[in-house]
């Protein structure tokens, strides 16, 4: 038989060697897993925890229930007719009505193609939700609706990758997004190391050391990755360090890529605020006027957890136009992003204000949700802390905890004899022992020798004391297995 | 003032090049008039009428209902609990509640990602839907669930494209996602030409020649795309022609794709009925086990229209195990299709059965839809045959025509004078002159010195006189002005 006219070995090379952790090899085994449960099969627990991803309504976290009565209502506008009224006001309070009222006033209908940029009335309280979170004024023509953080990210490193020459720093550990799709783009990934040993800090020194050896290697840095807070380390970062990071950039003209997607799961708010760098870059005055810089956010994260839904937006801040012009054409091939994620947007940023008939519920589910993660994230960081050899950062934000684990010899050289990173085979052995599906450091990157992995704090309140000893007695075992 | 960091000079040459004109300068001056008259200024006509894009429900088609009650029931599932039962029976019919319970129990909720190749219950609906519709069996593991069509043509394309030696068949006119699909992974088009001396029609000839010139210059053809029913053409293929196509592929060692999103907008059901290149393939025996095919579909077209909602799917026929591997990592980068898309692919391929509360009303919604495409099909090429020096083929399936117009020498030296082509200035003038946006038939790619422009015929059944008699006096008044 012949060979295939398509095969690995023929294919797009670039795509081939991408890689994504997060629904990697553990994703894919507890995929089987959970089947073997459906069809009955007996294992060691009674569910599988999908930890690995940032997926807080696969774990049963509720929506936000005024969002979901507007998208509710947008999908059938015959409840918004007059003869419904008195039937649809026993379902849907009259601010959620009136809402619906005015997206189908402004879309027309959600199942027609909208503006490849996005719908000009949501990008306008885009707009405005920027310039009221930052004291600075946003333009709408500079906002694109995306499906997703995402899918902003791939789209704007596609645009500013030339050729493979190019560099693009990013953060060690990082969300394997960037490297992925810096593989995909056949461009050179520029790694600048977060220090573990202060709270996975950031600092410039570091950003140069990486600028400089990369340029010593012949690569052309265009652009300066920061996830803040941090995926997979959680970290917040000052002002004063953000200013440095705006000043390295300027220095250097490189575009700073700000991926701000956890923007309000802040778990420190006095110590550790969440400032936006368009916030940081406007204060710095009239030298930094013209300063390249793209911000990301998105309705996945946060307390609203719409990830299935792919919807966000990314801002330009001081592009050249005939970049605007590109992307633009760049988004129009694709037609537009899902109206029902870009319904989505204009929610998050014009949430029920005080004094509306949905305020009252949408803070308390809102705020219901926020000081769990807090507490879920403590919990588990005291959980990690715990454990024999395990050391764990706090999270300032964020959904993660990327604790280091000091793996005992026998288990590496099992690992090595499997196949596989240290911390893979860690991983996969509480995927197995425990349900718990977590992603190992070697996905992210980490520094030479080091192990980790990365849990989200995101299993149910109710379940959280089960999850958290299911994860010391695996340890305890695994360290007994192993112990040198 | 410093350049720009990235400007159109040194950003990725690849993106700059491609060009998709069904929202290009025309689409974008229509935004323009369309602004104008919002802000009460006035112009030769009252409205804008967007011919250039097939997005139904921007032209006022209404949803199928019983599809929006299921969409609008899953995002509120308060709406299914028992102490609303009786509220929301008064709103939405049995079936609609039934089915938004089946999804939810096999989905959780809309707004968790879901599996990244798409949802197993829904897949194995399309599964079920393919094998009933070709009668031979469809696996749900070879399925993927997109972002609408044009998302799966580019991750498939991308996946083949090896490097820039790769060609891609394509035929000439061509819908443009195609050609800007392959500017940006710099492959080469190998352009076949349809025949519109003989209704846009396709002969294997055409084919061979096409392959052979491109073999001469050193490229390496992996692919060949079909649209059938044909975009911007109109054609549908007859079953021999389609038998002719999958031996020149297999001879040939190419893979199909088959562009099938207009499979129900059918309008000679006898003559020209869809048959699929799946049913087709299997229906020519053993020699060809293993060929290797992928086929689109799509929510956005057919009596549906749900394009605003990015929904469809592709089926892969024969493909190395190992490609499908990676094109499940590459999906799972982007994490998954939004699930509202994908539900509406689950309604798409399971409507209401005869029988079922909704089936009449869903029946009677689909026909009217229907015939009433069949009518303004006919009408329009009536229009576009009487116009002086404009020749038209019958449409029959998709949702477009594209007239031949044969210019006066005055008005190609006006566009030459302009920097247009022709077409283009034509269109350009039709759009100033009556606020009907076509898209030129240079950008679907045709034979050398003539010009078409395709044009939708979308706009709604009581303005559809209007709308021709302002097309006839403005073809009128334009051949007037620049007659030889």
């Amino acid at each position: 038989m012949l060979a295939k006219i398509v095969h690995s070995k023929n294919m797009n090379a670039n795509i081939r060697k991408a890689e994504y952790a997060v629904r990697g090899e553990l994703a894919i085994r507890s995929e089987e897993l959970k089947n073997q449960l459906a069809k009955g099969e007996k294992l060691p627990f009674s569910r599988v925890v999908g930890c690995n991803i940032g997926n807080p309504q696969a774990l049963d976290q509720k929506p936000i229930t005024f969002f979901r009565q507007v998208a509710s209502l947008v999908e059938y506008p015959e409840l918004l007719k007059d003869e419904n009224a008195e039937v649809a006001s026993k379902l849907y309070p009259s601010d959620a009505i009136a809402r619906a009222k005015l997206l189908l006033k402004n879309i027309g209908s959600v199942g027609a193609y909208s503006h490849s940029q996005g719908i000009p009335h949501i990008r306008e309280n885009v707009a405005k939700f920027i310039s009221e979170r930052d004291g600075y004024p946003a333009d709408p023509s500079k906002i694109f609706l995306t499906q997703g953080a995402s899918a902003g990210v791939q789209l704007t490193l596609q645009m500013i990758v030339e050729n493979n020459k190019v560099g693009i720093m990013i953060p060690i550990p990082q969300y394997p997004l960037y490297t992925a799709t810096l593989a995909v783009l056949d461009a050179n990934p520029v790694p600048y190391y977060l220090d573990e040993s202060k709270g996975w800090g950031l600092t410039t020194r570091e950003l140069q050391r990486s600028y400089d050896e990369a340029a010593k290697l012949g690569v052309e840095t265009r652009a300066l990755v920061i996830i803040n807070p941090g995926n997979p380390t959680g970290q917040c970062l000052t002002i004063e360090n953000m200013r440095e990071i705006v000043e390295f950039c300027h220095k250097n003209r490189i575009i700073l890529l700000a991926d701000e997607v956890y923007q309000t799961n802040i778990y420190q708010p006095k110590d550790r605020p969440f400032h936006s760098f368009k916030k940081v870059l406007k204060s710095m005055g009239p030298k930094y006027e013209g300063f390249e810089m793209i911000s990301y956010h998105s309705i996945s994260k946060g307390m609203i957890g719409e990830c299935g839904r792919r919807g966000g937006y990314f801002e330009c801040e001081g592009l050249d136009e005939s970049i605007l012009e590109q992307i633009y054409k760049i988004s129009s091939i694709s037609l537009c992003p899902n109206v029902q994620g870009q319904i989505m947007v204009d929610l998050m940023v014009n949430p029920p204000k005080k004094g509306d008939p949905s305020y009252e519920q949408y803070k308390k589910e809102y705020d219901d949700i926020y000081y769990s993660l807090i507490k879920r994230a403590s919990i588990l960081e005291d959980t990690f802390n715990s454990l024999e050899g395990c050391t764990c950062n706090s999270a300032d934000g964020a959904m993660y905890l990327f604790p280091q684990i000091r793996l005992p010899k026998k288990a590496i050289e099992a690992a090595k004899a499997a196949g596989k990173e240290p911390d893979q085979f860690y991983c996969m052995a509480m995927l197995e022992s425990t349900g718990v599906c977590m992603v190992a450091g070697s996905g992210f990157g980490q520094v030479e020798g080091t192990a980790h992995f990365r849990s989200t704090f995101l299993p149910q309140p109710e379940l959280f004391d089960e999850f958290c000893s299911g994860i010391k007695n695996f340890h305890a075992d695994f360290m007994n297995k192993y112990r040198d």
